[in-house]
């Protein structure tokens, strides 16, 4: 069986959670999946950040699962079980598993911040991995996760289990820390979760990334990776500073709810983010349309 | 029916909730309830962040919400009800009010701190009020929310909805702020959420406070509150200051895992956290028992 | 010859430094400080960060300050002397012996924030304090020092030192810890560097306040430190809240720029600030205003 | 002339500031800078933030600019200038160019960090480059600077002036949305501050580097912009990674004073950081030692 490095290359969609007056909408999240499945997209993030998974009760989170086990086609398929404590997070893996799932994502602890030191995080994630039935991710995420994050020192420690495939990065800085540290480590799959370090980490050593841009702009960023590993790079360089503009005006001034206009302006039905997210306005809309066209996307 | 100001005057204590290997000890927790019951409390607050709320299943939080609704006596029970969507947070409400209970507090959503503006928070809260079969107190807490806080503005818009019965400020600074743009607005119960503030907030307009030294020393609690209604402030500086130095070591230091700890000092069977929260060690325990002793409390 | 808590207490008015078209306004300095004298102030804090002193070049430092030597009537004044390195402040320090003063003022060094520790901000203020001719006052401003602050414990340290004389804490949270800190301190003087806890901090036992209010406003100020030492406690926290609401429009929102703005409104020749800062435009100057109508200050 | 790009490409030293006993040691800064001359490097940085710049006296920053004046050699010398007010900063360009200086860089001004916003960065950016008779470097940090950063957008507006000449960007996340914005901009140089992220921003448009590093290990940066300008990415990554780890220990755990000790190491009489920075102690100094011929640079 191939390694983690090579299963997780390539690109990730962390796929959004269509609602519509505020209740799911699964039929929605069907056509998203379809249409994203015949992309050329490695796999999708089921329940993360983009796909506003806090927003969700349980019993709401495992139809949004169930979506997902018929509607993954030949695409690799991560979880997101994280959540405050071990306790919960492993009930989250165990129904994963029941659902045919093979691999899971778990975001750091960050309810009491103040506490989430070196240590504890890495006892949380012992913790977890030790009696977790699938692999793992980890996912560093400061900007949600009230500041906390993976050190560098810690990751070195956590990258040597067996059960720890890799980390998703959306840090503000990127990955550089975490791919130096593991230099020479060995099957450890290093993805890259914003589109503004996507490309120069792939320099670096990162496998591939876990991109919202992926949910709208699938192809763009699919071919970005493409052209990183054939080494044409002043072309990965023009279509990278691309992505990031339109990255920047999108999930910069907009977060999820821009994603999610951006989806419908590329006919993905989206639909709304749920409260205290709000769809985007007529005018936000325009330029989120304008920003596409202006780089070269979308558009008839 | 007296106003809001009126019931919610005086200590709420937000219990903690006790495990034992991980696991909810409901027992241990009926004892807790049964002693606080005997003091002069004015009430609980089931769910909080001394609570571990955010590291239960939802099964579990029931659970939880049954042995108050079991054990409440005769003290008022505020139930923390706050998810990061309206549509789950207007859920657990309408458990609150199945199982009995007449008030519950909202904390603000926060993983997508970046999006939480004035507006949004506003929308937020008078979403759920609109909707809210219970009145609801406001939690502001930006050291648990990522920074994220309602602003003084925010709060003076949202203190006129009739269904919105006052705020627990647990931020750094204290509810000075609130207190002074609130000045006349009529039966809007303000709560200080630490005991660093909650003396010298009485002397500003606040009714009361939820203190997590409550939990360990809820007489002193309620006597620093008698003090100050008697109008007796010499005597109720120094207990004051007291308070402020015992929590300063057991939260300031320690946080809910030093609550636990203080607790099981003075005869309550709090049990341990639960991952990623670690129980103290023998040495951090005793740094506990000398600091409560160094002020007069515990102890014989 | 009285103790530090005895001379310090009372209100401080942090005296702003005019300008004109970017240059000095001495002339107008005079005017600001003879009309100022004339008030119940206990003193003025010179090249205060109201006092844009960061603003400043060295020769200009010591042009205002011979000003204050020349107006300085029978107030007690307080030299902003802090630098980043204790060279550069023992420097300034000599400066304000050679000029007459007989106080001192030391910021926090922050440019090197990530490696200020306790220890660091200790061995600092130890090591001026060892060589120091005049009596220092700890500036604690962690919203203008890059987030570094003085801790309670450090505090504790350094407050047994004969040439350290007080603390003006213009942090968020107010002086509450380090009052809780110091208990039983003889002789440590306490002043709250902000409105908006000034009143409350003087019940747990600070003795005054340095009040950016107090170059607008300064006989009320002085009103409000006299209820307190009066016991008319309900008048004391009428007025606070109306000074508090004045405070956060004005400091709140504009800076020191809405203080300047606030002082011609009441009839000092403030001046303009200096870039980067810029002078309020009408409409701004129209809410301040509005602001100090609302609560009966200024006018007619 | 060659254009600011073509000028400003390679790697600059952040030049430290010797000093003995708390007394500025120019002697040492002779010998240092010979030494770096005698290297690869585009230039030097005088009076950064690895200067300890905010730690001298004026007159202290005079000295150490005659110096560099004259120990030069064929190095391109950018001195530092930044102040909190336009008009300090304006003096300080003057003074570099009397002493023959041809380049200057401004940081952001950040003392009153809350009122910074894009306008106002944008309003003191132009205000000088009107005035200036030197071309200007933006220098945006963040970290020193109390969170005040310039933004992209802001970047855009600014980098059309004729008389700014491009930017170092020591930020934590590096300067690949800076490069995004500006894509197809003429000739504005844009400089990484940082180890971290200098070899990765080469591959989105950075022309070079300001390096602490370069400080140490000057010809081992040198060689890694050679070997991105030569296309051997392979060893151009396996470089950066040995680089970023020493780094990591150096400046990520200690600052200035650990760039000091490793210059010690590697024969540099860097000599003893000012107050409130000391120098690190032996066991420290061991762990850079130790890193240092972890990754084969020293030693021997």
């Amino acid at each position: 069986m191939p390694g983690f490095k090579d299963r997780l290359a390539g690109v990730f969609a962390p796929v959004v959670t269509p609602f519509s007056n505020e209740q799911l909408d699964l039929e929605a999240l069907r056509t998203v999946l379809r249409r994203l499945s015949a992309t050329g997209l490695t796999g999708f993030l089921a329940l993360g950040s983009n796909g506003e998974f806090k927003s969700l009760s349980e019993p709401e989170e495992r139809r949004v699962l169930e979506v997902f086990a018929q509607e993954r086609h030949d695409k690799l398929v991560m979880v997101g079980t994280g959540c405050e404590s071990a306790h919960q997070t492993l009930g989250k893996i165990a129904q994963a598993k029941d659902l045919g799932f093979g691999l899971v994502s778990v975001l750091t602890p960050h309810y009491f911040a103040k506490r989430m030191t070196d240590k504890a995080i890495e006892t949380f994630y012992l913790g977890i991995a030790e009696r977790s039935p699938l692999p793992i991710v980890l996912y560093n995420a400061p900007g949600y996760a009230g500041g906390v994050a993976i050190s560098a020192t810690c990751l070195s420690r956590l990258a040597t289990h067996g059960s720890i495939a890799g980390i998703k990065d959306s840090s503000a800085t990127g990955p550089g820390a975490y791919l130096a540290a593991l230099d020479g480590e060995t099957d450890f799959a290093v993805l890259a979760g914003s589109t503004n370090f996507f490309y120069p980490s792939l320099h670096l050593g990162a496998v591939g990334g876990v991109l919202s841009t992926a949910n709208y702009l699938p192809e763009a960023c699919v071919q970005l990776h493409g052209l990183f590993r054939d080494g044409r790079f002043d072309e990965a360089t023009r279509l990278h500073h691309r992505l990031a503009r339109v990255n920047q005006v999108i999930v910069g001034s907009y977060g999820v709810a821009g994603v999610k206009a951006a989806m419908e302006l590329m006919g993905y039905p989206a639909g709304a983010p749920r409260l205290p997210l709000t769809a985007l306005s007529g005018p936000e809309r325009a330029i989120i349309e304008s920003a596409l066209h202006q780089e070269g996307f979308g558009g008839g």
